[in-house]
């Protein structure tokens, strides 16, 4: 029997998103398991291969007709050794021997790579990348992720570190405090809690009471959503944090651009679900400021993958990387 | 006989310079040619062809000792189809055949790379890079120009213009006009006419008579050199404008930096010559604005190869990429 099947495993910190893919990029079947993070997340790997094995009971694969399991995992990589670095998020304080000990504990060949860096695979095979062999992913979540491709491969740099995105200084001057101990980083003013921060701003600097002012009132609290919804209502507080924020991300994005000459910039996560006022607003801001053929020729595009890609692109690493 | 020897070309506006180097990159014999750029510049690629043969038959050098020949070239390449889009400094305003011409005329294979891409590969192979993986090359002359080398290999992007450091957008607001067409390039205010443009604003702000003053209203004009020497003589316009323009680089690689985090970061051209109160003041700026990971793991060092830069990637070009 033809080797066909690949698992894709995407680790986060509440639950472990599995899929079974086509050797073509297709989802046969997805689900989810709990991630147990406790006692230093040590059932981790032991839980993803026992639902490997039930899955391939269950859809009665034999071994010979799955290629292998592609593994995203929240924390620096080494692929040479298959080791996560640390994965905080998940309880892994230590190095672990992922590839190696969940290649043991099934049987299969086994690739692991950093869970941004997978969903940006994912997005470049199968999404908004459209196949192309350049491609910088940005993801806007509660943070900001990256991941960045040259030449069809992922840059990991000498550590492990490159597709930081999120950590480009965005403010040099007079920035905000950023989790991973610099000031002024993309992630404090481009995130869903970023774009709030800047509204929140905004309101303050302006007496004019706006829908958001009134949404505070109400609920003590403003989403990255309401900011988006009321922008696009005209409300002047909201279109100035978003006008901000599409400034910092385009500005960044158009000297990563001018750098790199990627064919597609892909913005994904939960902030870009505001769709269009989004992309323009960042295509703008691209279009001033990278080198004029960059301004041309390379393409930004919103995700298509969702919760996908991390699995996709875990696959597209079995098949490719192996 | 076995080929161990390679031809390495760097076409420039008005010389172009050539060595035989060894397949180990070491360079045997070096030379100049006048860049003939008249009547379109039709005969650059025969007299280049007329140079190799003539020092084949000097050196007693046979075809089955050559193992071919690598060309550095000003201007956009395509690597696949060996075509060189524009050089307009040479006066090809067509797209030029370099590669099949060159090679039908020598009967030696041939690789032809953007000269700025050439020179990143050799200081990655033989020069500042120590052959590391992952490398950023910027060069700080009467422009900036820049290099990307990422998993071994050169970022190109989709219509060649990866590597356009000089073109990050340094000044997002109230920027100089570059030659590009856009406004705040990083060569604006980085490159040899760059600080010294900083030079002479500091010098306008300031009612202080600084040395600097006094080499105006002599020679009626300043070099980026003089800048720097009066710099580490502490004159306050010269410090002023060599911590500007530390800034704007430091600025522009810790945000490539966070994106790739290259193992290292080489500093070439004339500007570098300034020595080490260029790369302190770049890497402390660096330091203080790259993701922490990168700041501990990404090096920044000036280029050791000078001129020679070109042509030894050129070198590595045919020994690795025919």
């Amino acid at each position: 029997m033809k080797a066909e099947f690949i698992f894709g495993v995407d680790i986060g910190g509440t639950t472990t998103k599995l899929a079974v893919i086509t050797d073509e990029g297709k989802i046969v079947e997805k689900w989810e398991i709990p991630t147990n993070t406790s006692n230093h997340g040590v059932s981790i790997i032991p839980d993803i291969a026992a639902a490997v094995k039930l899955k391939m009971t269950q859809m009665n694969l034999t071994k010979e007709s799955v290629i292998g399991i592609g593994v995203g995992a929240p924390g620096p990589v080494n692929m040479q050794t298959g080791i996560l670095y640390t994965g905080v998020n998940i309880g892994w304080d230590k190095p672990v021997a992922l590839r190696d000990e969940l290649s043991q504990q099934t049987g299969l060949p086994v690739v692991i790579e950093n869970d941004a860096n997978a969903a940006a695979l994912g997005e470049m095979w199968k999404g908004a990348g459209g196949g192309a062999r350049d491609v910088v992913c940005v993801t806007l979540g509660t943070g900001v992720g990256g991941g960045v491709i040259v030449n069809g491969d992922i840059a990991h740099g000498i550590k492990g570190a490159a597709g930081e995105i999120g950590h480009i200084t965005a403010v040099p001057e007079g920035g905000y405090q950023c989790n991973c101990g610099k000031k002024g980083c993309l992630e404090t003013v481009a995130s869903a809690t970023g774009v709030v921060r800047l509204a929140k701003e905004e309101m303050d600097k302006s007496n004019a009471v706006s829908a958001l002012h009134k949404m505070m009132d109400e609920h003590n609290a403003i989403t990255a959503k309401n900011v988006f919804d009321e922008a696009k209502n005209g409300d002047p507080a909201a279109s100035a944090a978003v006008e901000r924020l599409t400034f910092y991300l385009g500005l960044a994005l158009a000297n990563l651009g001018s750098a790199l000459n990627p064919e597609r910039i892909v913005i994904g996560g939960g902030v870009s679900k505001a769709g269009s006022i989004l992309l323009d607003g960042i295509t703008e801001k691209f279009k001033l400021y990278a080198f004029p053929t960059v301004a041309e020729s390379t393409d930004i595009k919103i995700a298509t993958l969702g919760n996908d890609a991390g699995v996709i692109g875990a696959a597209w690493l079995i098949k490719y990387k192996h």
